[in-house]
């Protein structure tokens, strides 16, 4: 067959043709005044996106780069935070923060699973010195959302902020910054926010001001008080990426121009029915969770992982990621996230399909598409 | 007059048509084979443009990010290192370095010249404990060029390392990295390299290697030790600006195919002609070790240089570069940088002649035009 390439991995993404022929024009220079009035309307649409009256800035970095910032901003080394391990991403805050002398209480959670809330409460309490608590909204490694809104509620009640990284989660979970009291959230380019990878976001609050005065740990490229004085001015301290800001200002028309309730309202509708339709052939879903941007869905018994992974993608065209670490083999995972639509997972389940059936994997044949369907339509 | 964008400013810098459309290919994800030979293929090329055996990082930041990994990759707080203040990018190694707590021994040179190698010599002599040396290669904000080759002798006697910026440097104005002992080369993306701002490129030698192996500042994003693991996979720590590695393939795959040595003399026969062109109507070059990457010319007694600077942007859509700091209103810069023949200088010049002409400066109409093509066409 003709092979045509589907992209359905949690990042990168697929990005809208007109956004790339949007970056495509020809490149002007940052320090002018049509630079800027683009990087204004970008920033208060982020705003938009971000649930958030807060300053959100802007990185030329990958989505660590702003993990990181959110780590070095507004910490001292010798200070405590409380992390949580429930996945590779959760798990990367950990590994910041002991990298820059930062004592860590890490919760773990069996990956497939959310925090408790609860577990997180009787920590703080535990720790009245605890500073900050890393956590995820999406857990991309295992599709697991977290309830971002109990947790803003119980940090909410200490002297601690409530650092999120919604790198993922981003415009396909739903997510209230100021609403829910999530005092920084850190974003990516290339998940829901249909761009390719290459620029990072943060979000703070007045809270994390505060605390980002006492801060010691050295920082240049990612320096708050350097990014904040570029921001007041409409300006980053150092040259941005100037193309993917473009292209930034086009993907975030069109998420606006849907209304973001539409948009959580579009995710949700594809999760649950991919859920329905990978689970109408008899996979399951690893997370208890499950995050309406990504499905991390488990191989059935006999089924061997490494080879579906490679088949799908380099005989059928269509990308999905696998596990990581101890989930290599053991799961893969389908993006609904950003721009996406019925149609893509459509096509992503009848390749899902068509891979467990050369697999010799017994299964009614079009029942997942048809559960898709019948859950979509109804 | 129907109005056409030129951009001729020392960074961001034209891209190549070619390039733009590569890049707006639909994304594909990162961790393919597909990717990884793409990769391989970029490093081992960028290894060509950087004249080096050694290894060539890239990162997803500005040029500032890759500085920034110059400083913090080989060095403890409480080290000291020598910086030379030559203009707003050398400078701003001092900054980074003072940033992270170590000591700096700063040599002042006056804006628009470069620094003599036998002050470097004698301030190395003076303090052995000296573990590094900061220049540039091509300083953007003076249109100067160093000379690292003297500079590479006088450093390689002794324990400390040479870190160059080639940000605005490299594929304009030559480098011998290995041949001269450059222990570490700094570039990006955003101006010979023919690309849009998003990546930035360290190469690192033996030499800066033992020297890391002491360092105790903290990183993550930038960390080499991290980089270094993930380059041996042909890989990167974190998710890379992937469509601009492929826009790079492109644009290194022009440059090669042109040649190196054909690409400096290209630069320097256009710098060559565009001096001598402003030179004939009256106007002067602030440096007295003039690159071939860009140019800073003196306005003329009685011109505004604000308004030199807003009309030739904003009525004649072509974008130069004004002074920073002191130099703010008293210097324009000219790019002849990257995707640069001779017909994109006859444009810049024309419009420089148009806009002097606007603002009554009194010079020989076309003699900058006919200056440029003596000296060109001889």
């Amino acid at each position: 067959m003709l092979k045509k390439n589907f992209l359905m991995s949690p990042g990168p993404s697929k990005v809208p043709e007109s956004v790339m022929l949007e970056m495509a024009q020809p490149v002007f220079h940052h320090r002018t005044p049509q630079y800027q009035e683009i990087f204004a309307d970008v920033t208060a649409k982020l705003k938009q996106v971000f649930r958030t009256k807060n300053d959100v800035f802007v990185f030329t970095s990958s989505g660590t780069g702003a993990m990181e910032a959110s780590v070095t901003s507004f910490l001292s080394a010798g200070d405590t935070v409380l992390t949580i391990d429930m996945g590779k991403f959760s798990q990367r805050f950990d590994l910041i923060a002991k990298a820059y002398g930062i004592n860590t209480k890490k919760i773990d959670v069996e990956w497939g699973k959310a925090v408790d809330p609860s577990v997180v409460e009787a920590a703080l309490a535990e720790d009245p010195s605890i500073k900050a608590v890393y956590s995820t909204l999406t857990e991309t490694s295992t599709g697991v959302v977290v309830d971002l809104k109990a947790l803003g509620a119980v940090v909410a009640k200490t002297s601690a902020i409530l650092v999120a990284d919604a790198i993922s989660g981003l415009g396909a979970d739903k997510i209230e910054t100021d609403e829910w009291g999530v005092d920084v959230v850190v974003a990516g380019s290339q998940k829901a926010l249909m761009l390719p990878p290459g620029l990072a976001f943060m979000s703070v609050s007045e809270k994390a001001y505060q605390l980002a005065e006492n801060s010691s740990i050295p920082a240049f490229y990612f320096d708050l008080s350097r990014s904040k004085k570029a921001l007041d001015k409409n300006d980053t301290p150092f040259t941005p990426a100037i193309t993917l800001v473009i292209g930034l200002q086009k993907s975030l028309d069109m998420i606006l121009s849907e209304g973001m309730e539409e948009v959580w309202a579009r995710h949700e509708k594809l999760a649950v029915a991919t859920r329905a339709a990978v689970k109408a052939i008899g996979l399951s879903i690893l997370s208890d969770s499950p995050s309406n941007a990504v499905s991390a869905v488990q191989f059935p018994e006999g089924v061997d992982g490494g080879k579906f992974a490679k088949i799908i993608r380099d005989e059928k065209g269509v990308t999905m990621a696998g596990g990581q670490d101890h989930l290599k083999g053991k799961i893969f995972r389908i993006a609904h996230m950003g721009y996406c639509n019925q149609y893509d997972m459509v096509v992503g389940l009848a390749a899902v399909e068509e891979v467990l059936y050369e697999l010799n994997f017994k299964f009614d044949k079009g029942a997942a598409l048809k559960a898709f369907q019948e859950t979509y339509l109804s």
